[in-house]
């Protein structure tokens, strides 16, 4: 069988003044769809070629002469003061001394008494209204009747003068254009006014087929210190999306005023790491809910004018969560997301509802990577051969690239490449029709604090900040494998239980993050209903500091599961029990003797008899496994993303899911080598996932072997 | 000058049979007091030889007849049993199953239901005792109607029934006599019968010159499981001091009654290590006015004799408390303790009050060390090069060592280290006349949970579990300095504030633990003394987990002080502020540039302007300074034993102090050698403390330079 010869499924980013180029390219990598992008527009000579055109818009931003007449309808946001430490009884709090003052201005609109807050946070409490004033001419609130060495801070208000990402592309690209700002459409004006912007510009777009929304309503969380630097990034935060009429319907429809605090928590301003707080999910449905009306109102406009609508998950997405039942509403045909891996591939693949999927693929073309001396074939193919595993597993629709197709066309080796790979992503395509491979007969459940809403997002650990090399990623490894995968959270085993289809719970990320869930650890409900069903036949998987929350003599709340249980200092005189390595077992078989946990410290000992230690260092435990009650347990201190590690993942899996007989099946014997079987169209994908020549043997779904030989990097069907 | 010829200030320990080899080491040791050990005896031969007599005498296990016949007032203490996950509606749980049936007893005279508690440990909730039976045939709590799946302990009470040191000789020398059982004096019965039996002693011992108590009333925390294997061990806990009548005193003296979980501490039985709660306090003050009320019985009968005594911290001493201010009405005359390194020096020498200090040096001559292949000699030199250092600081007056000396004697090169280290032990005695040596300008003050209590204890880390070989220990690069050293708690400064005559606080140990403070971070009024202090000219150095507890969106909570703070996931998309590294810092100069903090990875990042770092790996700030006010702090993520970490730590306080003009006062400049100069006997000695020849240049006082070449290992002194 050979790859899909007619092209398609590819969105080329085109460029006014490079129609040759734009036409060359779209012939060499088979692009149907072709596309504008931030700093670049469409000529009518490239309108005129006959692709499908889509158009980049983003409403809220799209018209600049509306901001300079309605001022007061910026977004905004909270923002707390650096911590400043009182000398005396009066201390002055400069607002905007962390902060960028091109980027934010003190909101003058509201009554800082009624939405500011300043707080001693030496002791957590709220300081009362009348102990401050705001002195506006100096840019600082002064407190009195302080206590001397207490630490304060003022959380307040700000309008966004500058869009996060218009800020970026100056940054980055040295753009010198008008800064960009941003409009607020919770305030009705602004709302109706960009409704009529919109249907001017459909009307005024009748070449395009495909209205791109990048996104719809708010940025995403970037905070800007002095000089345009990053102070604060999250790139699903909800910290951009605050105004006060929303403030203020909040409160009727919750019963319930949010707080200034309740967003700036801390200054750690609810980051997707954390475990959420109940006061920042009822905002994030609140502000959903709104962003999901908005997006329907374009949706529905562009629909009635013929044209499709895509979203791209990037920029003013908050509210978007195309996770979240509600956003099949909006009525959205084509999600987008960027895509540099396993798991932003899944995320996009794996979305619920009907949406074509597409990724936009990394390097996006600009001149930080398109440079002399840059490397973007390099980042292709390391990308590239992340992408393919997952995709093998469930493909995405369409693929795409976005930036200045100008600058990619300078690098040959890199336009080939991606000729290749757009080739390679047309034959699955073909050969998936669109479905999932067939996946072996376990199905896992990753158990975090936020469950499927935030399905597919990396779990970072305290490392990333540090630049370690070496961090755990293990839905890098889940991405592409043959295991069916869900995503729940502790609010759903509370309301629901663990879902009967469930063969494998994983808890991965580090103790006290989102991912682990650190307080819901604490919660009797859900560790009982995860202790009873692993007894009946259930198992768990836990991977970095997994049911880690200190409570009750333990730390590992499922140390009785799991076997092993983590040293914080407490117990430093009780030893952990005996073992050695049992180097034999299952999971461990079929490895290249390179396992690697991302540390040699785990601080975990064995607690439990029967719990068999599968790696070790020293009296640090790495890996183990326990048979409990009818089920299964096994724990990994960390699992940094490999092939081997990939492989030590799936024989975990079928071990702990009590499946080792389905080893065999749909399998490729060399681990360096995926096979992907689509049975529904009678044919199977078998890719070489290295640089050098493998060969494998693979075996169908009744154990069938047949010998298959690969060139570096290939991919080969048969048919079944 | 030379070595005091004559000899003296040093105990042997005598043994029967062994006469002619007890005078020739006495002779070349310069020995003057013989004494008895565990398992040795004095015959007539040796106690006619003319020497100084100890005897050691441990009264509550002295009588083995008496436990016969009063089985219900043997020691008792509170066990947690394993945790055991119901799996329906009825658990049983085993009480015995961790614990070795050879030394306890499950109490049958005590009602269980008065004085053990079944707790849910998934809540954390004491089960009503209407829920739970005890079978005593079953050696089982059977409890009813429970959570399925909540995991289940009991507290209980167990008699002991065989003595830990007795039972530690047994396991260790592989002694078949008959099991040592202690008595419990808390019973009145119990506590005459023991005077009756200690008057008598006293009258059988007309040769003992030195009543040597080993310790008192209750043994330090051994918890031994199934086969006499470690489960817990406590040099400094008070679990073995549990008795019915005492709970009911400490109730009726307190106003509380104390409950078992107050002492098992969810199975932590509030190791040393652990923030200690108030009931624990409470408990521990009580029980330590019992023991001095005891131990002053004791010593007023010894004194009645003409006779002197002596404490032996080990085995019994829980309650003794030498650094609290009632042991000094016990009336102890000798202070002995065991020693293998200066922290260990420094807490005998370091010890208020009046009393003669006496160290046991390491090795014991047990077959354990002395045995073919055994290397006692290196053990002794490597101990002795870190007392020493400590020595010079503050000398005690005797040294001494215990086991079976007909070990040791067949150790020929031990024996004539021994003579050469008994030799330098008197020069030393003999030129500071017992005073210390003269100290720069600098006075530091260890700040803990415990204060003043746990003086000279060292900080276990977790690593410690591991066996990881490069832990921080401050202490013991402390030890060695000629600074004036404190330890004072966090309760003290609450009650008092900072004692005026500190320049710097050092708050040394991993966060959470007891030496960092924990919970006592998130007090506002110590955090607030500190900072204020610092502001007006104080200093902080920060060793470890300094000031660590999450509280207000700081993990450290003086990191306004440090300028550091430690990333613990909640703020990973914050960048640190950058940084290059200083590595012309005053603190720097004079190191052999093999500084070394324990970890490359510390997760601390600057966060305040301002701040200077001196060593880094990558991101991960290792040492950093800083102004602030008037003052000055330091932070480091660890620190090592060595010499060159000892220097970096004397300029570091020095530079905190504000005092690097003191920096070539009574200084050696060869950072492998140390000087001490006993002003006050016109003295000063140089010490090589490594195993090559050095030199070095020594400045007095007036920075009056002189140079000095020394062979490996010598001390040598001067006049000033």
């Amino acid at each position: 069988m050979t790859a899909e010869q007619n092209g398609g499924r590819v969105t080329l980013p085109a460029e006014t003044g490079q129609e040759t180029t734009v036409a060359e390219m779209a012939r060499k990598w088979g692009a149907d769809h072709i596309r504008d992008s931030d700093g670049t527009e469409l000529s009518d000579e490239l309108l005129a070629l006959g692709y499908d055109i889509y158009s980049t818009v983003c409403v809220v931003r799209a018209d600049q002469e509306w901001p300079k007449t309605h001022h007061e309808q910026l977004p905004r946001k909270f923002l707390m003061t650096n911590r400043v430490t009182a000398t005396g009884d009066t201390v002055d709090i400069p607002l905007m001394e962390r902060y960028f003052d091109e980027k934010y201005e003190i909101d003058s609109y509201t009554n800082p008494k009624k939405v500011w807050e300043v707080i001693d946070r030496s002791t957590g409490e709220l300081v009362d209204a009348a102990q401050w004033e705001y002195l506006e001419d100096k840019g600082i609130v002064r407190v009195c009747d302080v206590v001397p060495y207490h630490v304060y801070t003022v959380n307040f208000m700000v309008l966004q003068i500058w869009d996060s990402t218009s800020m970026y592309n100056h940054m980055t690209n040295n753009w010198t254009t008008e800064h960009v700002v941003s409009m607020d459409p919770y305030y009705q004006e602004t709302y109706d006014h960009l409704m009529n912007w919109f249907d001017n510009w459909i009307e005024t777009h009748p070449h395009t087929s495909v209205v791109r929304l990048t996104t719809l309503a708010y940025h995403f969380a970037i905070d800007s210190g002095p000089g345009g630097t990053t102070v604060f990034r999250d790139w699903l935060g909800y910290t951009d999306t605050i105004t006060p009429p929303a403030l203020d319907d909040f409160e009727k429809e919750m019963g319930y005023r949010l707080r200034a605090e309740d967003i700036v928590d801390q200054g750690y301003y609810n980051a997707t790491n954390r475990v959420p707080s109940k006061q920042y999910r009822d905002w994030m449905a609140f502000i959903h809910k709104f962003v999901v009306r908005f997006g329907k109102d374009l949706a529905d406009r562009a629909h009635k004018a013929g044209k499709k609508t895509a979203t791209f998950w990037g920029d003013h997405w908050a509210g978007m969560e195309p996770y979240s039942p509600l956003y099949q509403e909006i009525g959205i045909d084509i999600n987008i997301g960027a895509c540099g891996d396993g798991v932003s591939l899944r995320r996009v693949a794996d979305a619920p509802g009907p949406q074509t999927s597409e990724v936009r693929l990394y390097p996006y073309f600009f001149p930080d990577v398109f440079k002399p001396g840059g490397d973007p074939l390099g980042e292709s193919v390391r990308n590239w051969v992340k992408i393919r595993r997952a995709m093998l597993r469930n493909p995405v629709d369409r693929i795409g690239y976005g930036g200045y197709l100008s600058l990619a066309a300078k690098f040959p080796e890199f336009v080939g490449h991606v000729e290749d790979l757009c080739n390679q992503f047309r034959t699955i395509r073909m050969h998936s029709k669109g479905g999932e491979s067939i996946k072996s007969a376990v199905k896992v459940a990753v158990l975090t604090a936020w469950g499927s809403l935030r399905s597919w997002v990396n779990d970072k650990g305290v490392g990333s900040k540090f630049g370690v090399q070496n961090e755990s990623n293990l839905l890098e490894c889940l991405a592409g494998l043959p295991v069916e995968i869900s995503f729940i959270s502790f609010d759903d085993i509370e309301a629901g239980g663990i879902p009967s289809d469930v063969n494998v719970i994983i808890n991965n990320g580090e103790a006290g993050s989102a991912w682990s869930g650190g307080r819901h650890w604490a919660n009797e409900t859900v560790v009982t209903a995860i202790r009873e069903w692993v007894d009946n036949g259930g198992s768990f998987l836990g991977v970095g500091g997994p049911s880690g929350f200190e409570h009750q003599g333990r730390f590992f709340q499922l140390s009785d599961v799991m076997g092993v249980e983590r040293e914080t200092g407490s117990s430093l005189s009780v030893p952990g029990l005996a073992f050695e390595v049992n180097t034999d077992h299952f999971v461990l078989q079929d490895n290249l003797g390179t396992l690697e946990f991302g540390t040699q410290a785990s601080h975990v000992s064995v607690c439990m008899p029967g719990t068999s230690v599968l790696a070790a260092s020293g009296k640090h435990v790495l890996m183990a496994v326990r048979a409990c009650g009818k089920g299964r347990a096994a724990y990994m201190t960390g699992l940094p993303y490999g092939l081997q590690n990939a492989r030590l993942l799936l024989r975990t899996l079928l071990w702990c899911a009590n499946r080792e007989d389905a080893v065999k099946a749909w399998h490729s014997t060399n681990l360096l080598t995926d096979c992907a079987a689509f049975v529904h169209s009678g044919c199977m994908a078998v890719i070489n996932n290295v640089d050098s020549p493998q060969t494998t043997t693979i075996y169908d779904g009744n154990g069938v072997a047949r010998e298959c030989s690969l060139a570096p990097y290939e991919m080969t069907w048969f048919e079944l």
